[in-house]
């Protein structure tokens, strides 16, 4: 393998993403199961480290997790209608409940079952059966319950991490007293999204609401966080919907209130998923391969000893077992990569392939001078072109090479978040907003919008650009009346167009 | 809710294991979804928290989690013929990939598939397709992977966290360049098990071998932990399958050797479930409801304020809260239970129903004496027949807790033990044989077998006792020569017969 194997993003966008992925071994195609991948060791720990983020902070939030059923009853589907026509189209149905051995000794289905169930592609009819058998009293609310765990959607047309039949992910379902806490807990859980994307991802995203066209099946309203990739397309990071009361009506959920009468809950569901990879490799990795935030990198540092002699391989390999070992002890996870038979050369190209934040070089020259090279994943060039190194004092060197981590972590988002604001526009005019999208060309394209879903689906059928979201106050351009840029009618507000993954 | 809604053991055992989990809130039967179950969140915290303990000695043992599809095509299952035939008979078949609108607006399958898929009942199959892939060389063994994840085994007869239709797991795959190698492998991680069942559970467990008939289908050697539960029933905690060659050939996984030559890779399989929460309720639980040791209880401590006026709430609130916060400093988990609508001996019952390793009591007098109540979950009775409470100074009240629980952790275990032990015989005659197994009864029984399937098949037949292993040296009884306890026939080694869960 050479650095060659990575495709430019300049050349080939989606062939890049791809080998970015492959390089990096994260995941792979499953191929032999229609549209579904197997998530490699390194893929599947940058998982790990974004389900503890979540998780803890769910956690503090009061929710508590649990585990419901795989398959959900078909029946369960038709009982909220919109959730029906908007779900659950595309996916896996389980028809039989055993396995035989036909007449020409292959293996056929058997056991026909009455009613067909669907391998879940999100949860919310199967929760909402047992949030009725479990609340009873206003005493039972909020009833706060996340679950992580596997879905699938049988959709045909799929990409590693972004869209697969089958998707990891966690789905949070609340219940509620009133409709003012469903919607406090909604923008909660929508902040929470904001604050992993930004504080442990490295990617800034921008809050706000779906249109109608937009909203989940089933929600009266969904809240979105959206990021800018590098080519200028949006991807849904997490949402997080206010569902009203229609699961309460549909599955009759109800509770006594204060006073001693039945209420249907008000509910909630928020969630976030392996996606959030695809976003994490797209906002930060470059033509040499992956490029991770230190606080989401399975490995944060690579050891490579330089030598040339046997003698030197033994001196320089110790110390830099030494160096490993307080590294180690704080808390950091390092690979002191002592292959004999791989060059140093070799062994730079495969940790930045997997994006191994800092890799330190150690020779004999470094050793007598007790000092040891550092090299970020991403640093300036010098005078001469070359990627910069730091030298590093062997003496302190946790403090030293913490520091450099959390400045990498700092680093990796404010430059996303430049490139996001170089790559956001306020466009007024209809030419201009061909412009932006024309051909392959994307931006965060802030815009008047005449608030219809006519005008919406226009605008999408003539550029693909959709509405991302109508954002936040506090993330959005400021509040201004205008005119809509496809139709010129009034127009209350700019909201946020762009093409999306 | 009362005290009484736990049937006593003696009455009935197994609907008592239902009262402790209803009564726990650990989980409760799907209904909707055929065999399968919802675990609630208490439940959810318990598998956590053994997941943690089990996914730290995995990741030191230097295996790496990664995640397989959920589907396997019905033809992989064909692909190794001892497999196909013990597993997936009962098992969730996929055949369709989309739902429509049927002519009467009801939703029915649609857009069937060329070749059907079943929902994983574990993923020998798969994974091995994709280590044929990833493994070339014999620098790419070990390859040492664990998937954490849901498989489904329609079994009939279901049992909440015994015997379920979708269960939750970890199952570990691993490949090797020799068979030794394998080997090891398979005696480390029934090791990690017995270390978990022994430190975490506090439940004792014997190691062995399982006889041919109770073999892991497509293993050359399965090994197993058993438990022995307070009915005198084994309960099979986890298994460790030297798989050999059998799915290296099925799915072609070779290897170049350091001579260049290919061989097929050797491999190893273990596993442990949800139904580690089984052997837990059943080891430690009583007529009171859940037992939980402290490493695994979701709930450490749970402080019940005492108190008549509204001044000696607040004062005795008040207290109670700066415990709570030392406590918490401390990593244990508190509930300060300052519920005003509810009497203490109901909070009592059910912080005990839960499992709550400790209750901390705190009134007015042991406000004035700087003091708290605490009583274990399990204690002795005094001299009045009444549970033993120990009086604990609040100052330094986080060491006297954690010293408290320690011991608590401790004496589960050593319980545990000698009930094992006090249930653990040596039979040496077919008529004492039958004496112990008469009726529902069983114990763990050392005995003589002749080492063929027939004898251990007609044993079973007669007693429903079956060989739950032949123990491990270390474990078992001294090696000694005898006669079958069935047959009379010549027997090298005793082996270990108890009814099974």
């Amino acid at each position: 393998m050479s650095e060659s194997t990575i495709t430019p993003r300049s050349k080939d966008y989606a062939q890049w993403y791809q080998d970015v992925i492959r390089e990096a071994q994260l995941a792979e195609p499953a191929e032999v199961v229609r549209g579904c991948m197997v998530v490699r060791p390194h893929g599947w720990a940058i998982w790990e480290r974004i389900q503890a983020e979540l998780d803890r902070r769910f956690k503090a939030t009061g929710h508590k997790n649990a585990a419901f059923p795989l398959l959900i009853p078909l029946s369960f589907l038709q009982k909220e209608a919109q959730h029906a026509e908007g779900f659950a189209l595309e996916c896996a149905v389980v028809t039989h409940a055993r396995l035989k051995k036909g007449p020409d000794g292959t293996i056929v289905p058997d056991n026909e079952l009455e009613e067909p169930y669907i391998v879940r592609p999100t949860s919310e009819t199967i929760i909402g059966h047992f949030f009725a058998k479990w609340i009873d009293s206003w005493r039972d609310l909020p009833l706060l319950i996340n679950q992580w765990g596997n879905v699938m959607r049988w959709e045909l047309r799929t990409r590693l991490f972004l869209r697969t039949g089958e998707f990891w992910w966690q789905e949070g379902h609340t219940a509620h007293a009133t409709h003012k806490e469903a919607e406090e807990e909604v923008a909660r859980m929508l902040d929470i999204y904001r604050e992993v994307y930004h504080d442990v991802l490295a990617v800034p995203v921008i809050r706000g609401a779906k249109t109608e066209n937009e909203r989940f099946a089933g929600a009266i309203e969904t809240f979105c966080v959206e990021a800018l990739m590098q080519d200028g397309k949006a991807l849904q990071g997490a949402t997080s919907h206010d569902l009203g009361q229609n699961f309460g009506k549909a599955f009759n959920i109800t509770f006594q209130n204060q006073s001693g009468q039945r209420e249907h809950v008000w509910q909630t569901s928020w969630g976030a998923s392996t996606r959030m990879i695809g976003a994490l490799i797209m906002a930060h990795s470059d033509d040499d391969g992956l490029v991770l935030p230190p606080k989401l990198a399975p490995i944060h540092v690579a050891i490579v000893p330089i030598y040339k002699t046997p003698e030197e391989r033994a001196q320089v390999v110790e110390a830099a077992r030494r160096i490993a070992a307080e590294l180690r002890d704080d808390g950091l996870t390092v690979e002191l990569d002592d292959r004999d038979e791989v060059r140093p050369g070799a062994k730079y190209f495969e940790w930045e392939r997997k994006g191994v934040p800092l890799r330190l070089e150690l020779g004999p020259r470094d050793l007598a001078e007790k000092s040891v090279m550092g090299k970020l994943r991403l640093s300036e060039l010098d005078e001469r072109g070359k990627p910069k190194k730091v030298k590093l004092p062997v003496d302190g060197i946790g403090a030293h090479v913490g520091k450099l981590l959390d400045g990498f972590q700092r680093t990796l988002f404010e430059r996303a978040l430049a490139r996001t604001r170089a790559s956001t526009v306020q466009v007024d005019s209809w030419q201009e907003f061909l412009d932006v999208f024309q051909g392959e060309g994307s931006k965060f394209v802030y815009a008047h919008w005449d608030g219809t879903g006519e005008t919406e689906k226009a605008i999408k059928d003539e550029t693909k650009a959709t509405i991302r979201c109508l954002p936040l106050a506090a993330d959005g351009p400021p509040a201004e009346a205008g005119k809509c840029v496809k139709t010129g009618k009034p127009s209350a507000r700019r909201v946020l167009f762009a093409k999306a993954y």
